[in-house]
C-alpha cells in the first residue's frame, strides 16, 4: 500500500474529523511505514471549516475585524487558500452562535460582518469565495451581509435600513445600485446540505429559529418577515428565491447568496472535492478511508461518504468506510462506490454509554481493517 | 480466494455455529462463486457437540436406549465418525438437563447412560471415544457410567451399590476387576474447558449444583460426597484426581473419565481441531474465519478463536475473527496469529434490543469484511 487517501466527515459529538484523520493515519503507518497518507478532514460547513480547509489544501488564515451579531466589533477570521485566489469563509466566525450565547436574539443578529469578511477577501485579491453556511444565529436572509457590501434597503416611508429578521417585513424596496464593485466577477459558492425553503413550516424559522432563541410568536414574525422579504428581494432580482433547496439555511443566508451574491448552493462534500482537486488526489491511490457518524443510505444527499464514493468509483479507487452506526440497507452505497462498512461499535451497549470511547473504538475498527489487509496485500 | 475454512464457536443465545457457517458461506460465494469453502461448526461439548462433529467430519449417529438420569429407559444418541473408529458422546444425550426438566435432583441423577453408551461405542469396534461434557444434571463424579462399565462401589456394609450424588459418601471401596474387557485400550479423550477441581469452594457441587436444583444443604451434602469418593477412589487408581482442572466438570465427571476409564482432560477446540485434521484442511487455504459470542482476550484459555488461531499461525494462514463483542485489548489475539477482528454490533443499541437481528449484522458484517478483500484481492 503506497497512498492512501483518509477524508472523513466528523463523527457528531463525539470524534472531529482531524482526529479522525490522525487516527487513521497512526494506524496505517504502523502497518504500512512507507505509505503516504493524504488526510483531508471535511467539515460541514459549520465551525471548523476554515481550518479544515486550510489542512487538506494549505493557505493562510486571515484575521479581521468586523461586525458582530448585534453590531459590536468582533475578531474574526476567514481562510485563503493556496491559490491565493479563495477564499473560505464560515458564517459563525462572525454570526454563530456562540457568539450570542446568552443573549440569542434572531430579531436582531445581523449577517453583517459575513458582507465585511467578503470584502475584506475581495480586497486580497480573491476571486472565489467559499461560504460556509451553519452555526448561525441570524434570521436575516442575508440582507446584513448585503447591507455591508453596498446593498441598500428602504422602507415604505423611503428611509434607508439594515433590516435584521424582526425588521425584514419593513423592506419595501431594494437598491444594488450601489452595491460594492469590489464583488464584481467574483466566483461564489455557497455550501449547503439542506433542502429547506426560505419560508414556510419546513423554512427558515420554523425548523431553525427555535434553537436561535425564538419562541412561537417570535418564530411566526420572523416567517412572515422572510416571505415579505422574499416578495421585494423576488422582484428586484428578477427570480424566485424563495423555493430554491437550501433557500432557508442559515437563517436564510442560503437565499441572500443567491439573491445578492449571484451564489450557487453546492453540497458541502461536493465542494470540498472539488476545492482540494479530489480527482488528481486519488489517481494513484491505493485506498481512501471516509467515515461519518451515522450512515444512513436512505438519505445519500450531500453526505461525505456518498460524495468521496462516487468520485471513488470513477477511477475504481477502493473506499473503506468507518461509521458509528450503519443502516442495514447498504445496496445504495455499494452502487456509489462504497467497498466496505464497518462500525465502531465494539460492544452492544447503548450510545451514551460508549459515547466516551469514540475515538479508542475508531482506533480499533481502523487497525482491524488495516490489518485485513495488510494480511492480503 | 481458492479456499475458505470457516470454524465459529456459536454465539451463545443467538445464532448456533452451522447457521454461522452457512452465512458466512453464502457470502464469500456471493463475491467468489469458485472458491471452496469448508464448514467446521464447533459446539463447546454441550449439546450439539455429536452433530458438530458429524457436519464437520462426516460419520453416522447411531441410536441406543439406554438409562436415563432416574433410571428411565431413553432413547439417546452418539456418533461414529467416518473413519469407523471413533465415537463421540455428548453425555447430555442421556444425562442432561432439558431431560430432568420439571424432576431436577442431582443427588439421584446418574450417569448410568453414559456408560452405557461407551460400551455401545466400544462393541461398535470403536476405538477413540471423545466425551463432551456440558449440560448434564448429574453429580455422581461419573460413578453411574463406572457402575455400567463393570465397576463396583460397595458401602461400609460390604453391599454393592450404585452411587449417585446423594450416596456418595457411602463409599467405602471401588472394585474394578469387573470392567467390561471390551473397553480395554479404548483410548478416551474427554472435551474440557472448565479449570474447576473437584470439590470445595470451586468445585463441581458449589458452582454448578445450584443450577442442577440443589439447595445450600445439598450443595454441601454433594460436596462432602465428592470428597469423601474421590479419598476412595485416589486410592483405588493410585492417583490423585481431585485437583485436576477440569475435574469438576459435569458434576465430577471430568474427575471420573480420569479416574475410571483412564481418558485425557482436552480443551474442546484442541480436539475438534486434532479430530478433524485441521492442519491438513487449512494447508492450501487462503482465509479463516472464526468467531464467537464475545471474544475476551483476557481468557484465552480454551476459546475456539485462540485454538484455531494458533494452528493457523504455524501455516501462515490468515485468521479473520467475527465477534458479538470484544474485547478492547487484542494483542493477545493478535499475537497468537489473529489477522483482523469485527464485531456484529451495527448500532449503539443494547443487547437486548439488537439480539433479535444477530445473523442478519453477522451476514452484513461478513459480507463487508468480503467486499473488503475481494476489493484487494
Amino acid at each position: 500500500m503506497k497512498k492512501a487517501v483518509i477524508i472523513p466527515d466528523s463523527f457528531k459529538g463525539t470524534v472531529p474529523s482531524e482526529k479522525i484523520c490522525e487516527i487513521i493515519s497512526d494506524k496505517i503507518h504502523k502497518y504500512f511505514p512507507d505509505c503516504k497518507t493524504v488526510p483531508i478532514p471535511v467539515a460541514d460547513g459549520g465551525e471548523g471549516s476554515v481550518d479544515c480547509f486550510l489542512n487538506a489544501v494549505g493557505g493562510e488564515k486571515k484575521y479581521a475585524v468586523v461586525t458582530g451579531p448585534f453590531f459590536e466589533k468582533v475578531n474574526a477570521f476567514y481562510g485563503i487558500l493556496s491559490d491565493k485566489k479563495t477564499a473560505v469563509i464560515e458564517m459563525a466566525a462572525c454570526a454563530g452562535l456562540p457568539l450570542a450565547e446568552g443573549r440569542l436574539d434572531p430579531e436582531k443578529a445581523t449577517t453583517f460582518g459575513v458582507g465585511e469578511l467578503m470584502l475584506d477577501a475581495a480586497k486580497c485579491g480573491c476571486k472565489k469565495i467559499i461560504m460556509c453556511l451553519g452555526g448561525s444565529c441570524t434570521n436575516d436572509l442575508g440582507c446584513g451581509a448585503a447591507a455591508a457590501a453596498g446593498i441598500k434597503f428602504y422602507d415604505n416611508n423611503g428611509e434607508s435600513f439594515i433590516p435584521s429578521g424582526g425588521t425584514l417585513s419593513d423592506i419595501a424596496r431594494v437598491d444594488f445600485a450601489e452595491k460594492s464593485a469590489i464583488l464584481d466577477g467574483i466566483e461564489f459558492v455557497t455550501m449547503c446540505d439542506i433542502d429547506n425553503p426560505l419560508y414556510g413550516e419546513t423554512g427558515a424559522a420554523y425548523v431553525f429559529a427555535p434553537q436561535k432563541g425564538a419562541d412561537a410568536a417570535c418564530v411566526e414574525k420572523l416567517d412572515e418577515g422572510l416571505k415579505n422579504a422574499a416578495e421585494v428581494i423576488d422582484k428586484a432580482v428578477g427570480k424566485e428565491i424563495d423555493f430554491i433547496p437550501g433557500a432557508g439555511a442559515a437563517g436564510g443566508m442560503g437565499a441572500g447568496m443567491v439573491a445578492f451574491f449571484g451564489s450557487k448552493l453546492q453540497m458541502g462534500i461536493d465542494t470540498v472535492l472539488e476545492t482540494v482537486g479530489f480527482s488528481d488526489i486519488i489517481s494513484d491511490a491505493d485506498i481512501i478511508f471516509t467515515g461519518e457518524g451515522r450512515m444512513d443510505s436512505q438519505s445519500l444527499r450531500g453526505k461525505v461518504v456518498i460524495g468521496v464514493s462516487r468520485a471513488a468509483k470513477k477511477q475504481n479507487v477502493p473506499v473503506v468506510v468507518i461509521a458509528g452506526d450503519y443502516d442495514k440497507e447498504l445496496r445504495g452505497a455499494y452502487d456509489n462506490g462504497v467497498s466496505a462498512v464497518f462500525s465502531t461499535n465494539r460492544v452492544a451497549k447503548p450510545f451514551a454509554e460508549i459515547k466516551k470511547d469514540s475515538a479508542e473504538n475508531l482506533a480499533l475498527t481502523a487497525e482491524n481493517i488495516i490489518r485485513l489487509i495488510k494480511a492480503f496485500k
